[in-house]
């Protein structure tokens, strides 16, 4: 293999922007084998709110890539899901430059708001858009997922899907449904800690197909939801597709408490705002929940109800921050020489 | 039939004696049917700390069965169920008088402290009781089992199992497994709220097996459970019995919440106890929750340990009072002539 001389990687810098998004119809299991495939469907809804800007410059005087992170630099298994992501940017360029890679969130990071999902969304446009050709957003989303399944959904603005992965399989985009501006939803995050999650979703999720008895029941029933998610959304059935989130959402995570040993990613304030948005639905609101593996809560609602949904949820006990969003836009990318 | 002109059951005063247990094997699923036969097997601890006391008087001049219970008289499905009971004492000694029953607990009533189980254990001992003859248990159990599954379970103190139903069984009994000298294992009962639950048992049981994908693979695993729990208690191995407990309640409670519309009888106190008790596990005290249909948490932990989990729940939010048991004894019947 030939190294150029000038990689078409340096002297540019690179500024991508991405949405985290919420799986509607959740992902939870991975296919075995190296390929971070999906073991079933998920849906979701990229949300304005919640942006991750990431900058990334080759930088020939680096002796190794280096991430910084909301401001602190980072080590670790972390740090080499950036590495790996940015080796196949190398391999497509020739390069043999490393990076250096700051990115910022405007939420909490690592706590279950999805920050690796808009994080490697961000990343992979980033990595892309310094191979110097036009960013595809299947292949950005194709990149994206081996670093984070939940991230090929965040390249697309909107409402996107991602299908499960099959036995073999080496590329899979998500795909989007619908744009940003075919349904004006509204999504109120109940933000309940600043913690990191205890069990990161990848761990949680091999732990879960390993020890539940109901894992199999979880991957029988993923398909028909995430059909009904999708289809909830074409039609713009609020009910339906809240009915279909909510679902999804408790069966994951009823899923995870039946492992050996139980995985409880719900907290007290989970509870109290699921429970709260019951009795929203019971006075006429019409709000559904849904629960990433964290302990934040997602409702979705109509531009209509969100006020009050943001209101009741922000009295709760627990419940440290409450954030209306809109769909989002596509993840996008600028470059500019440097 | 010719109806004794003194009948067997009248000019007795009955007084019974029964404890609530709680299933460390839970019972979640009926048979379908008209025999109240569990689907699973259970195996439980009576509690001594929670008592129900029941007077049963059978009165000629009575023209109606009647139940007051902590002081208010009960009519509508709970007067129902007690008038099955007492119907089956009737057809026994070949009465038709009606009776007058009286019942207290020490402790709330109908939100998942398994009242109905030490009421229906009570009510069965004290209705063979009045029948003049030598009480059976076996045959109580049974007699209680057709009107709560988990009351045939109360008529033995110590550890007891019911084992699952067959199909067109008739007579069912729960047995002893280990008499209450057989280890003094402590149950710490957190009382999450006064009020009643929203859902029942057996509408909660039926609404599950009706809807939740997961109710297969719960019944699959609810016998392996139960064995691990009767072995645990005649092996005095508290880890592994708390392990079987923890796994037991926390699937059934998963199983539930994947129904649709979902059932969540979790409250946040109820999980702010399951994370404190594993908090309490990661500093060395042995303890391990169990959940019935209800916000509750029963912990079951040593002697030694126990003072400290009855600290630590009492301090948490929501949690309204905080109760020590010891393993309790059989349920009994005293008779006099009235």
């Amino acid at each position: 293999m030939t190294i150029p001389l000038s990689s078409p990687l340096e002297n540019k810098r690179i500024r991508a922007f991405a949405h985290a998004n919420i799986a509607l119809a959740k992902y939870w299991g991975k296919l075995d084998g190296e390929q971070n495939l999906p073991a079933v469907p998920s849906v979701s809804v990229t949300l304005e709110a919640l942006l991750t800007t990431t900058e990334l410059l080759f930088d020939p005087s680096l002796r190794s890539d280096q991430l910084r992170l909301d401001g602190s630099e980072v080590q670790g298994a972390s740090l080499a899901r950036v590495v790996r992501l940015l080796d196949e940017a190398r391999a497509r360029s020739g390069s043999k430059c490393f990076a250096r890679v700051t990115s910022a969130n405007s939420f909490p990071t690592g706590s279950g708001l999805a920050s690796s999902a808009s994080g490697f969304a961000a990343l992979a446009m980033a990595a892309l858009g310094a191979c110097g050709r036009p960013v595809d957003r299947a292949e950005a989303s194709d990149m994206a997922r081996r670093a984070s399944a939940s991230a090929a959904r965040s390249v697309f603005g909107g409402f996107a899907r991602l299908d499960a992965g099959k036995p073999g399989q080496r590329v899979l985009a998500a795909r989007p449904l619908a744009a940003a501006d075919h349904w004006d939803l509204r999504v109120v995050i109940a933000i309940n800690t600043r913690l990191p999650k205890g069990v990161g979703s990848t761990e949680g999720m091999n732990h879960t197909a390993r020890t539940s008895a109901y894992y199999d029941g979880w991957v029988q029933l993923a398909s028909g939801v995430a059909d009904s998610a999708q289809d909830a959304i074409a039609r713009k059935d609020l009910q339906a597709l809240g009915e279909a989130a909510e679902h999804s959402a408790l069966s994951m995570h009823a899923c995870a408490m039946a492992a050996r040993p139980p995985l409880v990613y719900l907290q007290p304030a989970t509870l109290a705002c699921v429970h709260e948005v019951r009795r929203l639905r019971e006075q006429g609101v019409g709000a559904w929940c849904t629960i990433d593996a964290g302990p934040h809560v997602k409702v979705i609602t109509s531009p209509m109800d969100a006020k009050r949904v943001v209101e009741r949820l922000g009295s709760l006990p627990g419940v440290l921050q409450v954030i209306e969003s809109r769909v989002g836009p596509d993840a996008s990318v600028e470059v500019t020489e440097a």
